[in-house]
């Protein structure tokens, strides 16, 4: 079956019927919240448990049950690990882990997922030698990739059903009220948790950090979190920081920046209340950057920044160029020190970012989404997903949210890298729809979405260099030669769920060389 | 049928089989959440209105319908009548108003009850002209009296469903974000309207102070809410001030506090960490005033204070006797700055204040409630819903809550009041069962219930005039006389329901002379 971006679809996946896509805002909802079932605490009784394996007794933890896991700590989660170490001590098989992110810390997953412990992952973003490992066929079932809107959506809507979510938490207290900003490994905001803990069926705290009742702030409150287990380790907040958080000093990258900067200028968002959201790369911090610049130079108030938070966002909205930040993940420590001081940093959960499908999320309010790309095609579909071998090497995160939710949205990337186009007639894997995509941002030039030819009007005169995306794919191919096909088998080992949860694409095994 | 208490209960009310009252833990949930249906907010559309009427059409409202409301503005409150001031005049019937208290102020209600609007009521306490007619009988349908954890939980697990919410918001953004410590008529804590924003089918805020986007910090957000509507006036903030909030004067109320003091400190609760429910009345304060000289010269830090916010309970916590403050609802304006200044003083919605059917509230945390009655028996039952004539005048809010919650419960009472024997041998209505309460303190004495038996040793020797409460009975007979029975019909007028949703008793109609 075809869906709107016109890709092959399997009609069933996993035993069960595809929704087709059928664009952004096509799919309506026509169910009711999940209704998770209602529980009793009487006074008295404690929450307290002595270790991992203790908390697998008393729920108990058996075969086939979803395991709820977020990914705050990042490439620095101790959690995940350990639960999955005692569920195979303990002999439990056919789990599937519903993880926000899974990375390269996450490796002994593999392990896992050979010894069949687990056999189902669902999540929104996956790197390293478990996504590898995916590419190849390790995993009997395909992998549900979502957005970070879209999951919260799906736990929600009854669509993903958490038996047992584990909540990593860096402060609690003994009867489960929990935040990010206080104990030794503080990782800020713990808002990808939000929706595990108002629907999983049992809600597990870890933490390596109990202070006096009650504690203050709380993120996650007592109301839904039924046992707390003190743990030696749950992470380490220096894996939270994504890469590189410094303005890049790549030329090509600046000249780049530059460009998306007059773009969002001359498009007439960056005005009083302007909202912005941008990634924590190089290349994104030198946007805000150069928009810091003119918002200063024009004495521009922002409304709010989202996104991962850096010190850059956080440095913008101290010296009062935005009004708040709205903070569903921290990318470094200043962040989290933010969070703790600024009245205007706020904590907010995945739903209240990003879903579809409540009464208004955070994106739906943004100016302006300045998003990366792996490749991205004639029709502006974009992929972060798959590299250009075909093996899974990211996810959509919030980009298919923000690029929905933005009255501007902005792909910046370089047009060839190494050495290859990463504007191409066809994408291998389609994240985010062309529809939600204004402006393609390259060091070659800025190519408009034609359904936005009201911008083109707009870039008249503002020393923007505006070409077709037919000709900037034309260049592209004079300078890379035509992009080779990536060699994949039938076989469907990822399902690429738009934010809706509608299937926008699938992801195929990779050949073994 | 008989209760647990012994109560007289229809088997059927309203049409539905009622549930007995079986103790105050022995009814365990058996249910799943409440799962209101799943909507969709685009980017771009506006959830501005112009006026409640075409809040009304937009909807639409119709007859039959339930309507949402809470008390933090008490007896200011602007909105309620305004919304059915509109449904009145346009012509709709039969709504059912689940109002979390109704106050003098809405004594327009009684016209739209004579007239067919409203013919039902779903409250938490009532008092005033309102409460008076009920007990007269104009409302043809029993009205439910809950608790604040009862209405939370009924909400919450299905029992109510409000098609409608409207939240009074002293500030608000243009897309539904709200709090109320902003605005000229900033109330404090929204707690009260949290499961109401979270299950009602449509969530319409109600406000005379619209910010710029986005509101910070937000009560209830976006995610829930609907609609917004700016109207002229939402209520007189000094119409929170509930009665006197002042340590009383009067000695008999004195001694009164001074023997509570004396009980909680003899009892051993009175150590760092100790937390503390009390009311805002001039007694209360008396109370919390005399455990704050204790705990300075003691130097006890205690965790947390509850009930109604005061300004006597915002400078105990600004002196340091602890640590938090969690407000479910704010009694003086010193409250609202409060919760808008200190980081300690948290906002708290009704479900984890109070609900028995979550995975912990705080009352389960309480180390002693201090609450009042209007009657109590010898088997420590306790009114605060009908006067000595029966006909109503409060009911039990937060009080069965905190009295089921806390380890220590203390009723505070004069032994005689107005002539009148507090301590009787049946209480007219049982709003709050005697196994949940320990001590009662009147200026005669101290009686402890049997089931403490433990606290009668610890009282030795401390100076607190302990005797049994049938000696105290027979004192107060002997000064007042036998007490006369209540002349009622039979018909039943208000059923009142503990906070598990079990019947606790009824209330009948007062004969008319």
């Amino acid at each position: 079956m075809k869906n709107a971006v016109n890709r092959d679809i399997p009609e069933y996946i996993n035993g069960k019927k595809v929704k087709l896509f059928q664009g952004a805002f096509a799919t309506q909802p026509d169910m009711h919240r999940q209704a998770p079932i209602v529980k009793c605490a009487k006074p008295g009784e404690s929450k307290l448990m002595d270790s991992l394996e203790e908390v697998f007794r008393k729920i108990p933890i058996r075969n086939g049950m979803t395991l709820g896991f977020h990914h705050h700590f990042r490439n620095g989660d101790g959690v995940l690990n350990q639960v999955l170490e005692v569920a195979s001590k303990m002999g439990i098989k056919d789990l599937t882990i519903a993880a926000s992110a899974i990375f390269s810390v996450h490796a002994p997953l593999l392990q896992h997922i050979k010894d069949g412990v687990v056999t189902h992952i669902d999540t929104n973003y996956a790197v390293g030698p478990v996504a590898k490992a995916i590419s190849q066929g390790l995993l009997k079932n395909p992998v549900i990739f979502r957005t970070h809107g879209g999951r919260a959506r799906a736990i929600e809507c009854g669509d993903l059903h958490i038996d047992v979510a584990f909540i990593a938490a860096p402060a609690a207290d003994e009867y489960g009220n929990l935040n990010g900003i206080k104990g030794e490994t503080a990782c800020g905001s713990l808002g990808y948790a939000f929706p595990d803990a108002e629907y999983a069926d049992v809600v597990v705290a870890v933490t390596d950090h109990i202070e006096p009742y009650p504690l203050a702030p709380i993120a996650i409150s007592q109301e839904r979190v039924d046992y707390v287990v003190k743990i030696d380790y749950i992470g380490d907040p220096e894996g939270i920081v994504s890469g590189t958080t410094k303005i890049t000093k790549d030329p090509v990258q600046l000249k780049i920046a530059s460009y998306a900067a007059k773009v969002i200028e001359a498009s007439g968002v960056l005005k009083d209340g302007f909202s912005f959201q941008t990634g924590a790369g190089g290349a994104s911090l030198a946007v805000a950057h150069y928009l810091s610049k003119i918002m200063k130079e024009k004495n521009i108030k922002g409304s709010f920044v989202m996104g991962g938070i850096t010190e850059y966002l956080v440095k913008m909205y101290e010296e009062g160029l935005f009004k708040c930040i709205m903070d569903v993940q921290d990318f470094d420590l200043d962040a989290v020190r933010s969070l703790k001081e600024n009245e205007g940093h706020l904590e907010v959960g995945a739903g209240l970012y990003a879903s579809p499908y409540n009464s208004g999320c955070i994106v739906n309010k943004l100016d302006c989404a300045v998003l990366g790309a792996t490749e991205i095609d004639k029709q502006f579909n974009v992929n972060v997903i798959t590299g250009s071998d075909g093996v899974i090497m990211g996810g959509s995160g919030g980009h298919s949210d923000a690029a929905a939710g933005a009255s501007l949205t902005i792909i910046t990337t370089n047009l060839v890298r190494s050495r290859l186009a990463v504007l191409k007639d066809r994408v291998q894997t389609i994240t985010t729809p062309g529809e939600s995509i204004d402006v393609l941002v390259t060091e070659s030039g800025v190519a408009v979405n034609t359904k936005r030819e009201d911008l083109i009007d707009k870039f008249k005169n503002s020393g923007i260099p505006v070409m077709s995306i037919d000709e900037m794919a034309a260049l592209a191919e004079q300078i890379c030669g035509k992009a080779m096909a990536v060699d994949t088998e039938d076989r469907v080992v990822g399902v690429v769920e738009y934010r809706d949860g509608t299937v926008i694409d699938v992801i195929r095994k990779v050949k073994s060389n």
